[in-house]
């Protein structure tokens, strides 16, 4: 997917959040506003939303001297959601279709997303799931929800690659990978920080490692960027007999690839609703176009 | 007051929003993002917000070709809040305290921000106001309302300057203009285009200038650079008994001056609420610090 004008403002808020927690000052936010100007003419916006971020942030990684500003936020992204793991595995042990419930809460935990919105009160919005069953923001009008084609490929396929999107909301994910026991499952996380999203340490902390085979994707794009991942992650890539992608990094620079992947994630701003047939805060599954 | 980082992405959304009222395209918006983008490091925050909006917006209207994108915006936002009139009217002569309820119906008018936030449901927000009474945001906590000051002060004053901010916004300032019979009063607007603000045109659409003395600035920044004004309009302002300030725009070029302003607006920015010991939604009438 191309990058669109109203997607630049999020750089700055992306590059801004990161200076913060940083606990940069106001002239090193200007150098750093800067810098990002400087660079932006350079960079076409045919290029997809995360590789443009990932060049951001080199820049906001140097000026503010920090090459993890989200260690702590995905530290205690990872607390709270293993906190909620009993509550959502008793909801799916409970559930009279466990795949759906599994699905469900995977999307779900994508609300934990730093770099789109901050300040998310995750644990109303699990509660509020919890409380409401199925009624599903899947449930409204325009929502895009392929579960049953979901649940066949999945009957078919031997082995599913999983991409990881967040720190925290991986214990979500943990919930839907137990619910794919027989498969032959793989978990791919980013290689290196890039804002909150899950690394090898997270997957570790969650106790993801116990459930599945764990890999760093190699990459330290905000998405996955075939092209600069790792060759053993190509390897399984290219071979999965179904992937399942979580947020909507991976959607952007995925969206168009030629394998059967099922993107899984929460509408957060309305050029990815508007490209998808959906609406802001809606949870969407849906097979890759060329898939 | 000087421009912070986080005051950037507005910056580009409000130049995008410009860009897509004029119909703009993908590579002409690409091309005022990369122009803007040029300019922001020769431009130093420590400039107002609307010191560096009214450059973006130069590039803006330079790129995409059209001088007054905002215009039919602004013919609507009229004309719904003329529709209105009579009801805020009827609101007015009912109240206990008259002066009071045109204050907050001017405050409220201030909602109509298309340069801060689009689509804002202006009907559903003034139905609120009005069946609510006077239970508005400022009887929450952590609200700055000096009322009781602004009515001495303006009790005092002989002659009052009402520096305008959107359009659609001054027919509410038209109720509160109505309540200060017996005090000469001058209404000032901007003097040429930007964004949804208020121009001559608008306010004589409105029929301002039934009520009071109407005149242009001088400038086409979205607040008020003095040394940018007008000498007809900066005289008024040196000499005025009271100055009632409408808007963030003008409350971010003017909250440091020596003059007796009173600024009311709504709190639209985290920016703004943090500056003033607000919150997010709240209505301020607040004197100036130096005032």
């Amino acid at each position: 997917m191309k990058t669109y004008q109203e997607c630049i403002p999020c750089f700055y808020k992306q590059a801004g959040e990161a200076a913060e927690l940083a606990g940069a000052d106001d002239d090193i936010k200007e150098i750093m506003i800067n810098e990002i100007s400087k660079v932006l003419p350079e960079i076409s916006l045919s290029l997809s939303p995360p590789e443009i971020a990932q060049q951001i942030h080199y820049i906001v990684r140097a000026v503010i001297g920090k090459e993890d500003p989200y260690i702590e936020v995905k530290r205690r992204s990872n607390e709270s959601a293993l906190k909620l793991y009993p509550t959502l595995k008793k909801k799916v042990i409970a559930s009279g279709d466990r795949l759906l419930t599994a699905v469900e809460i995977a999307a779900a935990g994508n609300v934990i997303d730093y770099g789109v919105k901050n300040n998310l009160d995750i644990r109303k919005e699990i509660d509020n799931i919890l409380s409401h069953g199925f009624s599903f923001p899947h449930s409204q009008k325009k929502s895009v929800f392929e579960y049953e084609e979901f649940k066949k490929g999945l009957a078919a396929a031997g082995d599913i690659l999983y991409l990881a999107d967040n720190a925290g909301e991986i214990v979500f994910d943990k919930i839907l990978l137990e619910e794919l026991k027989g498969k032959e499952t793989v978990f791919a996380v980013r290689g290196k920080p890039i804002i909150n999203d899950a690394l090898v340490e997270d997957a570790l902390a969650c106790g993801i490692d116990k459930v599945t085979r764990v890999i760093s994707n190699g990459s330290d794009a905000p998405g996955t960027i075939l092209k600069d991942c790792s060759s053993e992650f190509r390897d399984i890539y290219d071979n999965a007999g179904l992937i399942i992608s979580k947020g909507q990094g991976n959607f952007e620079t995925l969206s168009e690839e030629p394998r059967p992947i099922y993107f899984l994630f929460k509408v957060k701003c309305p050029v990815i609703a508007k490209d998808i047939g959906s609406e802001v805060g809606s949870i969407v599954l849906k097979k890759a176009r060329r898939g």
